[in-house]
C-alpha cells in the first residue's frame, strides 16, 4: 500500500514538473549528531528522491545557540522555495524544543507538531497531522476497514501517537466516528479495556505487550511499537519489535499490522503527502 | 464553591489595585442582536463587576463586514489595557467565525478557542482552556475527587465541552490521569459504556438522557446539559434541564452536579480566572 501511495505521489510530482513547475521541496534541519536522526534523515532523503521531491539537509553544529537556530527557522519560513521543513529531535539541551517547534510557520509544519496544527486537527479542521497517526488513518482508509460506531482502544497517550490518533478516530469522519478509549500507564485494567475493543492501537513501546487473551475475535490490531531488541541472529545484532505478540494474536484478528512493515512505511509516506499539499499551498484534506 | 472562588479572585484584584495597578479588563465583542448572547453578556458583566474587573461591551451592528470586524480585533490585540476578550457567537452568516476566532491573539483568547490554545492544552502545556471543561476540572479539584486511574466516560464530542474535557482528563496531571472513553451520536452502546464509568461527563444536550440503569453505584456524575424546556409552573414559562435524570440517578452517586447550579457557576468563574491570569501576562497553570 505504501508503494502504491508513493507511485501516486510520484505521478503528481511528474505532472507538476512536466508543466515546468518546480517539484515539492522538503528541508530537514539537523543539529549535532544523533544516530537515530541520521538513519531517519537518510531514509527521508531516499523517499523524497524516489518520488521526485527536492530534499535538503541543513546541518548545524551542536554549539548553535537557540537564537541562531530561530533565525535559521525564520529564513526557512520566509523562503518561497521551501514548502515544508522538519526539525530533527532531540535537540541539544541548551535549546528549548517547544520554543523551536512553535517558531515554525504552521503552514510549513509538515510534521504537524505546531500547536496550531494540533489544535486545528482537534477541532476537526484541515491541518498538517503527525505522520504516524495519519499513517494509521491512511491504512484504515485504503483497506476500507469500517470504523463508524466501532470501539477503538488506544494504548498510550503520547503527543506524537496516542493523543492524535484518539483525536482523529473520534472525529465525525471516515475513518473515524469511533467510540474511543485512551489507556495509559495509570490505567489499572488495560487487559479488560482491550478485550472490548473492535480496533486496538498499541502505542506504548513495550515489546509483546498485547497478548492473545487481550484481543477479541475479529478485532483490528494496529501495532505502532518499534522497540529495538537484541537479536544475535541478525547481522546488526538487533531487530525491531512491536507492542503486539504478533504470532499468537494474528490468528484472532480480521486485520493486523506487522512490525517491521506495517505502520512504518505508511508513516514515511505521510511526510511526502504533507509536503506535496504544502507545495500546492493546501492543507491535507483541503483538496 | 463558585462563590468562594469569586472571593479569591476579588482578593487578588484588590491586592493589585491597592498597589495602584489597574484591575483586569475583559472585553466582550457583540455583533448584532441575539437573545442568548445578551443574557450571557449581562451575566458576564455582573460577574466582572462583582470581583472588581473592568468590563467593556463593544457592540457592532450586524451589517459590519468581516474585514471591519477583523480590524477591530486587531485593535484589541494591540491594546495594552485589554487583557482578554471574547467574541460572542453566533456571528452573522456573512462572517467566517473560524477566521475571526483565529484572528484573536492567543495570549488574549480567554475563551480558549484559538487553535494555539486548543493545541497547547492537548499537548499538556499551559494554555487558556475553555470555560466549561475547565470548570469541571476545578470542581473535581476543589472537592478533592480522586481521578487517577479512574475510568471517565464523556458523552458528547463537541469542540467546547466533550473533546476538551476528554483531553484534560487523560493528561498526566491531577485532576486527570483517567482512562477516558468518548461516546457520541455514532456510539451504539452508550448505556453499556456508561455502566463501566467511575466518572460520567454528560454533555450531549438531551434532557434526562442519563438514567439510573446507566450509572454504577458510587459513580461521580457531572451534568453539563443546559436545555431549556417548557415549564408552565415557572414565571418565564421554561426551565433549564440537564442531561441527567437527577432525582433517580443521585441516590447511586458519590457526587453529582445539579442543573441549574452545578457546572454553570464554575464556568462563569473560569472566564474571570483566565482574565486574571492574562492581566499578569501568564497562562493559567503557569503561576
Amino acid at each position: 500500500m505504501a508503494a502504491r501511495l508513493k507511485e501516486e505521489i510520484a505521478a503528481e510530482v511528474k505532472a507538476l514538473t512536466d508543466k515546468g513547475e518546480r517539484p515539492p521541496h522538503l528541508v530537514a534541519v539537523i543539529v549535532g549528531h544523533d544516530g537515530g536522526s541520521e538513519a531517519y534523515v537518510a531514509n527521508k532523503e531516499k523517499n523524497c528522491l524516489a518520488v521526485g521531491f527536492k530534499s535538503t539537509n541543513l546541518r548545524f553544529d551542536e554549539t548553535i545557540t537557540e537564537e541562531e537556530l530561530l533565525a535559521e527557522i525564520d529564513k526557512l519560513n520566509n523562503d518561497p522555495e521551501v514548502d515544508g521543513f522538519i526539525i530533527q529531535m532531540p535537540l541539544p539541551r541548551h535549546i528549548d524544543s517547544q520554543r523551536v517547534t512553535e517558531a515554525i510557520s504552521w503552514r510549513k509544519d509538515v510534521d504537524g507538531f505546531h500547536p496550531v496544527n494540533v489544535g486545528r486537527m482537534n477541532i476537526g479542521l484541515p491541518a498538517f497531522r503527525p505522520a504516524t497517526p495519519s499513517g494509521i488513518i491512511e491504512l484504515l482508509k485504503r483497506y476500507e476497514i469500517p470504523t463508524k460506531g466501532k470501539h477503538a482502544v488506544v494504548i498510550g497517550r503520547s503527543n506524537i501517537v496516542g493523543k492524535p490518533i484518539a483525536s482523529m478516530l473520534m472525529q465525525k469522519a471516515y475513518p473515524g466516528d469511533c467510540t474511543v478509549t485512551v489507556c495509559h500507564s495509570a490505567t489499572p485494567d488495560i487487559k479488560e479495556q482491550c478485550r472490548r475493543a473492535d480496533i486496538i492501537i498499541a502505542a506504548l513501546g513495550r515489546p509483546g505487550f498485547v497478548t492473545e487473551d487481550m484481543v477479541k475475535e475479529g478485532a483490528v490490531v494496529i501495532d505502532v511499537g518499534t522497540t529495538r531488541v537484541p537479536d544475535p541472529t541478525k547481522k546488526s545484532g538487533s531487530r525491531l519489535c512491536g507492542d503486539v505478540d504478533f504470532d499468537n494474536v494474528a490468528p484472532k484478528c480480521s486485520y493486523i499490522t506487522p512490525v517491521p512493515g506495517g505502520v512504518g512505511p505508511m508513516t514515511n509516506c505521510i511526510l511526502l503527502l504533507n509536503t506535496l499539499a504544502a507545495r500546492k499551498s493546501l492543507l491535507p484534506g483541503e483538496e
